[in-house]
């Protein structure tokens, strides 16, 4: 990826309600795949999950925050999936990477 | 935290060689409360291990990365404990939360 781009942290603690959750989480990474201007995706769950998608730019945030599968299934976190969620649109200025040989 | 502010994410793979890691990211975790401009940290693993730091400027950042005993600890890194990690300087620009009842 070549800086700048743009990332979604998307930090939650979810409820004991979890019907339902994986297979939804699973279709909306597939949908996100498709949208225009998505880079990239990493998540990871211990207490707290972290999931961060990775954009080309703030209006290809703003469509897939307003796609409709994707409000439908907001809406349902909200109702029933998450306790707690931080959403932050952050601008990725620089990177550096390491690789074991 | 009231934005724009800043936020390191760290996504990392390991080695198989996890001896002395558990200590030195606990020490490094109480070590970045500790400097100036530190503002909160995340953390979550599953295969792939996500650690974000937030700071209040890219000036704290920087003189966290240069912190002798931080130094130390990056070069243990890689060294012994990671196979493959990337590092992204973010900055935030917009947030919003969700809580339940």
């Amino acid at each position: 990826m070549k800086t700048p781009y743009y990332a979604v942290i998307f930090t939650n603690m979810q409820t004991e309600d979890t019907n339902g959750y994986a297979e939804m989480a699973e279709k909306m990474e597939e949908l996100a795949k498709q949208q225009p201007g998505y880079l990239g995706f990493e998540h990871a769950r211990s207490d707290l999950a972290i999931t961060i998608s990775y954009w080309e730019s703030l209006e290809a945030i703003k469509n897939w925050k307003a796609n409709l599968d994707h409000l439908e299934a907001q809406k349902l976190g909200k109702e029933r999936w998450y306790q707690w969620y931080k959403t932050r649109i952050c601008k990725v200025e620089r990177e550096y990477e390491f690789s074991r040989e």
